[in-house]
């Protein structure tokens, strides 16, 4: 890519970093040994070498006897972009450099598959130097493969092999690190020396722990993009006081980043997928609580307001699900033999408790459900726009509520925000976290701990109090039936109902629901001087800030 | 509105003025008289007051002798939202109450429809405070009500008689402002002293004049906020290699935020409706140009790519506009007859030129062509997703390429801006472009001159350089057919195919096609400090610039 006058700027800018990361030695606090978060007797099955490491705090130390040896590192992209990525190919490559100039980093091209196809990249001060500080994974591409073939393993032994690799570095999201820690498994099993080591990424923040993971990078940034843009609607929305702006937001399973935007914004409506799926509500139920907001502001002669909603919301309606397992079961087959279904033919087959929740869905989303089958004969539900079909439902229940004489007062906008947020340059918090979290990588890399997340504690705190940290991989995980398998995966962290990001937001959203309390945040600003603005521009997400409250009370 | 840190900080941003507008007092250099741009004679019918007015270039001055008497000024704000609206008002108000605090300035609440039925509210100081420098036009919003029946303009008359109105600023598009001149002559005829001004509002950008308006406001920040967007999509794309993005941006008419975006960002397809006219190209054309991109990419493994179009293209294509026509005189009357005519009934009765270009839509398409008229019976060509149909016409393009084995490689996301941009807060150029418009208004109206634009000339200088002036309205003026009936409008400025931002996007197009190019210009900065960050945050568009390097040689 070609640089911008605002890149040419914002590559100069200087990662502050904690006192432990600017030392020149560090030595590692070691904890008392960790268990996995659940299942602990399935999970330590899985992973003999790596199950129960204690967790690894960093301290500055005077310099070793010896130093260490010098070291070549790998380092992949997996998965989804976030922002910030380069951020951390910067913070490892200038560690590395920094512990011993001989030290070498290599970047796997696309992912996982650069590992198995042995595509990489050296990483030098004259490669990283026009990604320093920019958004996206361009510098060595992203990809989505996952190892977990025989023959994916042993390819992958054999790149580490190749290069007599000292250290691989994964940045990812949980099913990545999961991909990590099993690799660091078989490396070992293999009798390699190459010590594997995670990195926290995803915007969706669903990857955390309570002993050593605030926030996942990428998620302050991308939901700053989302909340700047909200809140320009918000603004456009009380100016014309004409629509409904229905926003629909990424994040598949947990809902972080809606809420995150509803208490930067305050909408007059916002669903929690979690919160959905814990309450049991129905398809009907849902439309009915967002019906009711629209109503009562019509009667106060408000026709206008912004909805916010989780890209994956209809997954969390538990009767949806269920109409979502017996299509497959009756589309899937009769596209195995070349028949695409109509709604017409297909409600018969449906059970009773599904015909009703079929009948309720508008028919051009009836289609779209029998007639878009992936190719294993699924209903794609993420096809669905979302925001559209709340629309749509919720258009033919004010069409059928008798208490209305005209439902013209209904008009909408819909949008979706996912893209314009993963590659956005990354803010002073995400630019600062990836910075560091690269350089507890090379840390950690150096001193050949293998399966550990490199960690920075205490993140919602001003950087000079920031905690390095590894945190062992095996600590977040579960066991979960993935295709009839039990298979140990790292543990979504979903929406905490109890947690206080999600009271905030109950303790005000029907004061937001009746009255404009829209707030515009304003794009992100990547100032770093001295005044004011530099408190704007370094302001962590409210998830964050309000989780940090918590703890210290 | 609440108000966001970022918000709290930037209403202190205080808008630099030219030395014209920092005086105490001004004169008026007078032009020689002025002709509309076209149709003169026919024109001049319509504004015998108004028309031939000299342009009017203000001039610090002495003191006068007699200083003026206080006026009572109306604003009103009319149209689509654009960035910068509340610095008009701020504008407005400082240079009445420096002028004579005794002058009184009310906003009609909603627009026009404000001005009919006399609901205002005072603007003064505590009014004012919280929206200088936001976003949006809630302080007293907007609204789309022509006045155009011989009702309205007598009300308009009875509500500026009431108030005693000396002075009225129209803050809109061509539209808007065409309605201001017929009501600064209403007003003249009615015996009134109330002057009408306008100021040039659109993010389109299609309101201009060589003689006075470089461009209109909101242009400049709206455009930032989607080529920010693109720009973070552009580098998603690069770092991910698997999709063609689509992406559609607002603007019904002209293209110049499409290539404003494209000049910032520089995509690999960027579609510009002028230019798709100015050539007659059918829609089998302009798809076919874009299929010889992505399969050209393709060759070279390059399965990926960003497309810029604007929202009104299909209607620039010739062939296009015939088929609506017929359509709307088939589906129109049965319509009216409760009757909802499928395709298959509707395509026989199509000319055989229109029946081609109706096949060659996909079904889903012609489906909404058919099925979803206006309340006259018209398609509802606006509501067509254009990104989406131009996918599926590309879909069908490669399918029945005989050259392609397979077509799995074009994998697509689509996205559309427009509501996202328009009230963003307004970026260093925009706050202080409406700022001195503000300030430019009050002086034409304490001046009582009726008829006049408020503009500043020279903006792509620095705003030391920056010329305050009033251009006669009917100056911009020809005369069109509006529903069969000669009417006299401010004519709307395309693309110029022989401009200077066409030619540079005509030079690189082919380049940034097969190659990637992408720029990331980043988010909108604030900055208004020393130092490189401020040249950044300055940086007014590409368009802007270009044309003022073309004037200057």
């Amino acid at each position: 890519m070609d640089r911008s006058p605002f890149e040419d700027y914002r590559r100069q800018f200087q990662p502050p970093v904690p006192a432990a990361l600017a030392a020149d030695h560090v030595t590692f606090k070691i904890g008392d040994p960790t268990e996995s978060c659940e299942d602990q007797e399935q999970v330590k099955q899985f992973f003999p070498v790596t199950y129960g490491l204690p967790v690894l705090d960093m301290e500055i130390a005077e310099a070793p006897a010896t130093p260490p040896a010098p070291i070549k590192m790998g380092v992949i992209f997996s998965g989804g972009q976030a922002p910030g990525g380069h951020n951390v190919l910067s913070g490892l490559y200038d560690k590395l450099h920094k512990i011993n100039p001989e030290n070498q980093l290599i970047g796997f091209i696309g992912g996982p598959s650069g590992l198995l196809d042995n595509k990489y990249v050296v990483i030098d001060a004259d490669f990283i130097k026009p990604y320093r500080n920019m958004g996206g994974f361009d510098a060595i591409c992203s990809g989505r493969t996952k190892i977990h073939t025989e023959e994916q393993f042993a390819a992958s032994t054999a790149t580490a092999r190749l290069h007599q690799l000292n250290a691989l570095a994964v940045i990812g999201g949980d099913d990545s690190n999961t991909n990590a820690c099993l690799l660091a498994e078989r490396f070992k099993a293999d009798g390699l020396d190459t010590v594997v080591v995670g990195v926290p990424k995803t915007i969706d923040r669903d990857l955390m722990s309570p002993v050593g993971i605030d926030t996942s990078f990428g998620f302050d940034s991308a939901t700053k993009v989302y909340a700047s843009l909200i809140g320009n609607i918000e603004t456009d929305c009380l100016s014309a006081k004409k629509y409904w702006h229905f926003v629909r937001l990424m994040g598949r399973s947990a809902s972080h980043i809606t809420l995150e935007c509803a208490l930067q914004c305050r909408p007059n409506i916002c669903l929690v997928g979690e919160e959905v799926q814990a309450k049991g509500q129905s398809m009907e139920q849902v439309c009915q609580s967002m019906v009711d907001i629209i109503k009562a502001r019509h009667q106060k002669g408000m026709n206008y307001g912004v909805a916010l909603i989780p890209e994956g919301i209809i997954e969390f309606i538990p009767e949806f699900g269920v109409l979502i397992k017996e299509l497959a079961n009756i589309i899937g087959p009769a596209y195995d033999n070349g028949i695409i279904m109509t709604p017409e033919q297909v409600l018969p087959k449906l059970s009773e408790a599904s015909q009703k929740v079929f009948a309720f869905v508008p028919p051009q989303f009836q289609l779209q459900l029998c007639t878009e089958p992936d190719s294993h004969g699924n209903p794609q539900v993420s096809k669905i726009e979302t925001e559209k079909l709340l629309i749509a439902i919720i258009e033919q229940v004010l069409e059928a509520d008798e208490e209305l004489t005209s439902t013209k007062f209904f008009n909408t906008q819909s949008h979706f925000f996912g893209y314009e947020g993963r590659c956005v340059p990354p803010s002073n918090f995400d630019a600062t976290y990836c910075y560091g979290l690269g350089q507890v990588a090379a840390i950690l890399g150096v001193a050949q701990k293998t399966g550990y997340m490199a960690c920075l504690r205490n993140v919602a705190n001003h950087v000079s109090e920031w905690v390095p940290c590894g945190l062992p991989l095996t600590a977040m995980m579960n066991v979960e039936v993935r295709k009839n398998e039990a298979k140990p995966v790292i543990k979504k962290i979903m929406t905490d109902l109890s947690g206080r990001p999600f009271a905030l937001f109950c303790s005000k959203r029907e004061e937001w629901a009746q009255t404009d309390c829209y707030v515009n945040p304003g794009p992100i600003q990547y100032y770093d001087g001295e005044g004011p603005l530099r408190a704007v521009a370094d302001r962590p997400t409210i998830s964050l800030e309000e989780e940090a409250r918590g703890r210290a009370q």
